[in-house]
């Protein structure tokens, strides 16, 4: 019988936890397995001989991405879990559950990198997801629903310029036309077919809503916050909204010697006055909520010559929308100011941007048990990057775990997560999988 | 007899305009002759048919360079005037005078222009320069110094990326190496031999100091001072010193989501501040220096990556060398204040510049009567934009008189000079050198 949300959070508040006692160790993720993996995985996407200089570049779809894929492929097989490709690319492998009806709960993340990435983004939780049931094999547990473990294909936005590939078509969100986008000379519908998809049945890789008892994802932080706090655990609120603008500012290009500066239309002056006011507009208030202008480009672009036209992004971030719109709205208005005050005009048009995808609340209360029950501290928090768990979010509750990043820093060869910090994550995951197949 | 710096002071203050009286017409330039040149002479450079929508494209060394120069040379010749390519692609053109040592007068611009550019900057001097001394032949004027008129070659900074190539030879400011330059696949030397320069016997092209007797430019204004106080003649003061510096400012480059905004090291935020503070710096003082930032480089340059890099171009331009050295000393202090507020490193460096060229003082009286014998009112003002006439100030006694622009715009498709101006200047021009003559 499926269970239905209703009856999910009904039974969660009553007796979801009743069986486990605070600080009773239950069935423990391999570390030394783990740490090994995530070594042996990194291989793939280093230059032969392996400096670790320039970090993983295992971009989605690349014979780096093929390598590391049939790597995880073959120890799924090694651990009894077939694996399956699905039309999009996902590998799936799973473990039958007692009941023939119960839906599966899903876990794992992506193994594909930016380049010059680093070795824990993905990585961590797709290996994980593996060692949780290799743990309940190993402890002899026979859950209700399915476990199944997933690693997503091409998550990361390099490849076809938008990210979340396998976990955005899972979820539906997919065109035709998509396939037919080229990048590095192969359409994306080649590409799909090159890591064993089904480019001509992709519509088979969506899921139901409802087919799905819930999905953890294990991830590192890719932020400072737990490292700076020594909280070994962060219990994700939700993915942030992420909400794209561009601002074409047009002064009048003149010549930088004989043009007085009282009599300047100059674009990056500006373009300046805007960049500033991104930043105050968005630290005016309290919050966690971002705002960055990264891309920016003059015209003509010459030392001689006074900027006659800028274009500049601005990007803001924030689980509540309310909060991104009345910050939209202060930034169009002090653009306007500085229009004004400029001699220029500045034009700010929506690039559009991805809603917050919200974790369960049951689904954070059942990951901050699992913490407590592994005995390790926890806290929440927002994820400001994007993840595959935002996508799923629209099928099933989803709940998100990360651990500390040393420096807070990803997408880079200095990404370190510390092996001690990776294994409490594994164990964590572990856990709210088996508390959530209770539900 | 040469005559020397002294006794052409000495005998300015004394008797030089002595036969001239106020508001009586002397010879004049044929205004009819000189706006059908200026047309015709805007023909190479123009789509064949003729849009003026994209302006002139008479890059130096071009086929339209090319067939503007021929257009040039055949009006010489019909004047009279043997057309006489130097070395470095310079054409001279020499109407003998009554004493046979006496050195010549120089005086004309160039015809190469910017890449859509207008139709006046440089056109307009090289023309009336002709002009002038058909008008001399007409009247049955006999000077005593020969006339000597010019079209500099590659005034322009396109080619080879430096301007006033044609007059820096002549100065003397050309090394060897200068000539291996390669531009659009073309070496410097090959572009010189292109324009019927000598590029093997490129010294040659080099005149001794003294050996002119003065030379006048007639160019606009490329700015908007004369229009704007309805005065139809300029007289230069000096052609500024112009200092360039480039800026680096390193933060780090990190996620855009996962950084807290106290955190960053926004490398773009340094330099949007460093951008007004160029400007607050300039304007703090009295005077008309002006300061641009022109150029400036984002990396990595993606809407979700806080900048790490930023290059930028810092111009300052000033008659005073010492204005500018005070300005950029304060644009240092004002950098590394924002360095370390903003958790950045920023590194100023000279890009080295020219030095100002000061039109000499009677030169600057010699305008200034020509333009009170014409009728016409007269200002002193600073060029800010660069000429060849600052080079040739190097070799003799230079000025320069200025038409005005309308609306200040040059390097465009929009530039303007109206006709009746473009014959005032040239009658200014016409009777600067006959003053110059007696003297």
């Amino acid at each position: 019988m499926r269970v239905s949300r209703r009856s999910f959070i009904g039974g969660l508040s009553a007796a979801a936890v009743g069986g486990v006692v605070r600080g009773q160790p239950g069935p423990r993720v391999d570390a030394a397995a783990l740490r090994q993996r995530i070594d042996e995985l990194s291989v793939f996407g280093r230059p032969a001989g392996g400096s670790f200089a320039n970090g993983v570049s295992r971009v989605a779809y690349s014979d780096a991405d093929l390598a590391g894929r049939k790597y995880v492929m073959n120890l799924m097989t090694a651990a009894g879990l077939q694996p399956r490709v699905d039309a999009a690319g996902n590998i799936y492998g799973r473990r039958a559950g007692a009941s023939a009806t119960a839906p599966p709960i899903l876990f794992g993340s992506h193994i594909d990198s930016v380049p010059s990435g680093g070795n824990f983004d993905g990585d961590l939780g797709s290996l994980a997801a593996l060692g949780a049931v290799e743990a309940c094999e190993r402890a002899g547990i026979r859950t209700r629903h399915p476990l199944e473990i997933v690693v997503w294909s091409a998550e990361e936005g390099v490849a076809f310029g938008r990210g979340l590939a396998g976990s955005r078509i899972v979820a539906g969100d997919i065109a035709p036309a998509d396939l037919e986008q080229v990048w590095n000379s192969m359409t994306r519908a080649d590409a799909i077919r090159r890591i064993g998809g089904a480019p001509d049945r992709i519509m088979e890789a969506v899921r139901a809503k409802g087919a799905i008892h819930g999905y953890f994802e294990l991830h590192i932080e890719q932020g400072g916050t737990l490292e700076k706090a020594g909280i070994p655990i962060g219990v994700v609120e939700g993915i942030v909204s992420i909400q794209r603008y561009r601002a074409l500012i047009t002064g009048l290009a003149n010549h930088a010697g004989t043009t007085p500066m009282a009599e300047r239309q100059d674009a990056l002056l500006a373009a300046s006055r805007l960049t500033l006011a991104v930043r105050e507009a968005v630290m005016s208030k309290p919050g966690r909520q971002v705002g960055t202008v990264g891309q920016l480009e003059v015209q003509p672009n010459a030392p001689n010559v006074i900027p006659g036209k800028v274009t500049m992004t601005i990007e803001l971030r924030d689980l509540s929308p309310d909060t991104l719109a009345s910050l939209a709205a202060e930034i169009r208005g002090r653009a306007a100011s500085i229009a004004r005050t400029s001699s220029t005009t500045i034009e700010v048009t929506s690039l559009g941007g991805n809603p917050p995808a919200l974790a369960s609340p049951d689904m954070q209360r059942i990951i901050e048990r699992a913490a407590a029950t592994t005995g390790l501290g926890a806290t929440r928090l927002p994820s400001g990057a994007g993840h595959d768990a935002q996508m799923i979010a629209q099928l099933c509750p989803m709940g998100m775990i990360f651990v500390p990043s040393v420096g807070g820093i990803s997408h880079s060869p200095r990404e370190l997560t510390r092996w001690e910090d990776c294994a409490n994550g594994a164990n964590v995951l572990l856990d709210a999988v088996l508390q959530l197949d209770k539900t």
